[in-house]
């Protein structure tokens, strides 16, 4: 039997909207690993948070991943590479966390970035610890590689290269291509979440409703709570109104 | 939401039934990356064949695969290392040859292996080559990863964790319990299927068939030929007992 070519991405339109984000990536072997394999899969916008390893862009390991390697972009954090996101989705081993957040199988998590309109991106943690509490505050939900209970713990390069697979894997979608341009029901992307986010805890701390000991943890609560509440686009003026209106009440002179 | 255990390979008999084959490996540290994949997914059973790295026992890309790599098989050729399997799936990127064997994408091709009742062995090449002619002559069949047209070419230990990945990933058999008691309707194992191809290549040069300048095409030939029969084990007797007939003939002196 011969061998007929195949698509490099079913579709286009999400291979050109999904960014990898490896977070904290201590090994620059295992970014260029990443890239091969985004390469394989037809994927280009790689974003890189916080390397251990500045000079990562020359990993040999990247071989055809090279293109995808060189033009990466890196980031100081994890807010500013999810920016102009509407989902975020983090990858996790999830050993002994207590999740905050919606945790699927890869087949499911993955479903979800390809039946979405928009931007997404797909995070990854550092080999050692995976994402932090922190860096999984700015996801929508997570997915989790189903592997033997004894031995979770996944080769990076090898998790990057599962779940592109399984966005190759799935069934075409079958509906109307997705319209790339821009409605006001949109989902909000990362920057408007996370500037809500600011604000919000601004109000919070100033109405001393934030105790000083649990504000991390408030903080983290708070940027998963307003991932969680599927806002769109035209929410954002209209709570940004709010909150600027009551931070002003607050500084207004009490009679 | 809470996480909850998963198990580590959907069948036990499946994983406990199917060997990964390394075939003229070059870098032991994907030797090691496979054996990590292998535990990630519930494997056990490794076979390196003739590897160019022989103290590959220690490659710390293993990590919690340590123990399948530390009791890895190392043969000298597929034939021997595939001599207990009858199903045998062999792994390529489809670039360049014209196969001479049915090829499946990879999700086809590992439901044939999970619906295989007896020992299979899904083969990977070397790095820089893949699997040889002379490799795959020993398969039943080929599976390929949907890939990028331009960049086909996977990372090795990827690789084997995407394949793995598939065959932990589908549904779980439904049907009644595979038997691993052997029975003579049992497909015939390779070093079965090996010693019909090595009799039948005996009488076809006898009788003057094999030309000696494609003798080693003619080779190949023949061990798809016999692979591809569905021979059972009760084939076996019958078959070796015409050849040897033949042969004797042959060797008897023309009157």
């Amino acid at each position: 039997m011969r061998y007929r070519r195949a698509e490099s991405c079913k579709d286009r339109y999400i291979a050109s909207q999904l960014s990898v984000v490896l977070v904290s990536t201590r090994n620059p072997l295992n970014i260029g690993a990443a890239a091969r394999a985004m390469a394989n899969f037809g994927l280009e916008e790689l974003r890189v948070v916080n390397p251990y390893e500045v000079a990562f862009r020359e990993a040999v390991s990247a071989v055809g991943g090279a293109p995808v390697l060189k033009s990466a972009r890196v980031f100081e954090t994890v807010a500013e590479a999810v920016a102009d996101c509407s989902l975020v989705v983090g990858t996790t081993a999830a050993q002994k966390r207590e999740l905050q957040q919606p945790i699927q199988l890869a087949e499911a998590g993955i479903q979800r970035i390809r039946e979405h309109a928009g931007r997404a991106a797909l995070l990854f943690g550092s080999e050692k610890f995976g994402l932090s509490n922190e860096d999984m505050s700015y996801c929508h939900s997570l997915l989790r590689i189903p592997t033997a209970p004894g031995t979770p713990s996944m080769n990076l390069g090898q998790a990057v290269a599962v779940c592109l697979y399984e966005l190759n894997r799935g069934p075409l979608n079958k509906g109307e291509p997705r319209k790339p341009r821009r409605s006001r029901t949109d989902p909000v992307e990362g920057a408007d979440a996370e500037q809500l986010t600011k604000m919000l805890l601004d109000v919070l701390e100033k109405s001393g409703y934030t105790n000083r000991i649990t504000a991390v943890s408030t903080e983290q609560k708070i940027r998963r709570w307003v991932r969680r509440m599927r806002l769109t686009r035209r929410d954002v003026p209209l709570l940004l109104g709010i909150l600027r209106q009551v931070l002003w009440k607050f500084e207004e002179p009490s009679k």
